[in-house]
């Protein structure tokens, strides 16, 4: 349900739009219809591994994760979205086939979820979307060739550095046993880590 | 030069648009005149690591590579891009700032260049180019998480035989000794790698 009336201000979705795509004619009335809401508690499941990927989400308020089980049964961290961050398992959304992860709200999160028809009509009909989508992809992809980049290419604690500095929120938001997952170190490596860190920076 | 001659056949480039978009109207004489043509011959070098990266690449024939010079000096080839890809230094194109990376044919190779100007001129002016280049992101951005996938989670073998799977043609195509720095092996890895899967066949 939204409340479209002229005293509320504009949806965090309308404000990023406004803001990526520098267009201030979109408005709420226009896109939010296309989307449902959704409240999810901390550790609540939005999409589960093996099950068709139906859904798109919009963070609105919380932070999500993206994960899969791998051969010994541990889960795998490979992505977390924040506040005005997009998360689906793209390449079966898609084609709304079977997804290859599992999606988990780590905090109290509300999202906007949309079903890939929508996502489609939506673009279709207002082609400030299809600008502001393009943009968003562009920014994605950048980021995932750095991404790969650090993951590939870079010592694990160069790794730690350039992802503490690009992302700061994520380490505090995230659980360590979460975190060193996604960072591909055991718990016990991170939490050296840090401690080494926190000493340098005591110096 | 184009030949825009009603007796040649379409461009790759709008060929690509038409296939990925499902838009037929669009022709060689609205999109064309945004690009240049370049030729390079093998080992030429399109993008050089540290200068402003004013160019975005479309492969009509050929093969390119994207590389770094790691802290030993080495080289660390990230990206490959054959015909009908894309190939930038997205983040540096996006502000013109000097690339992270230097963009190499592999094979005589034959591009489109598109200067930032020129490319936010065209997407401004045709809309179907902001949808085309959605898509583009999109499929791009689904292929990165699934590469993440592979390189930071999965067993080096098991990353090789996906990686052939889905790209057969890199593999015949590219030299070992780059291939292997692709996929983080030493080319003696590779080379018993490849020794040990053909056997296999032969069984």
């Amino acid at each position: 349900m939204f409340n479209f009336g002229s005293d509320k201000k504009m949806h965090p979705l309308i404000q990023h739009i406004q803001k990526i795509t520098g267009n201030h004619e979109i408005g709420d009335e226009a896109i939010l219809p296309f989307f449902e809401t959704g409240a999810f508690k901390k550790k609540g499941i939005l999409q589960e591994e093996g099950k068709r990927c139906l859904l798109y989400f919009f963070v609105v308020k919380g932070c999500l994760r993206l994960f899969f089980n791998d051969h010994n049964g541990a889960e795998q961290t490979l992505q977390f979205s924040m506040e005005n961050w997009w998360m689906t398992d793209m390449d079966a959304f898609r084609s709304e086939r079977q997804s290859g992860y599992t999606i988990q709200a780590l905090e109290p999160t509300e999202v906007l979820t949309i079903t890939h028809k929508s996502y489609e009509l939506m673009l279709t009909k207002f082609p400030v979307m299809e600008h502001y989508f393009r943009l968003v992809y562009e920014r994605a992809y950048a980021a995932s060739l750095l991404r790969i980049r650090m993951i590939s290419r870079m010592p694990k604690d160069e790794f730690y550095d350039v992802f503490q500095s690009k992302y700061p929120a994520f380490m505090q938001r995230i659980p360590q046993k979460i975190l060193a997952s996604f960072l591909g170190f055991t718990p016990e490596y991170l939490s050296e880590l840090r401690k080494k860190k926190v000493k340098r920076k005591d110096k």
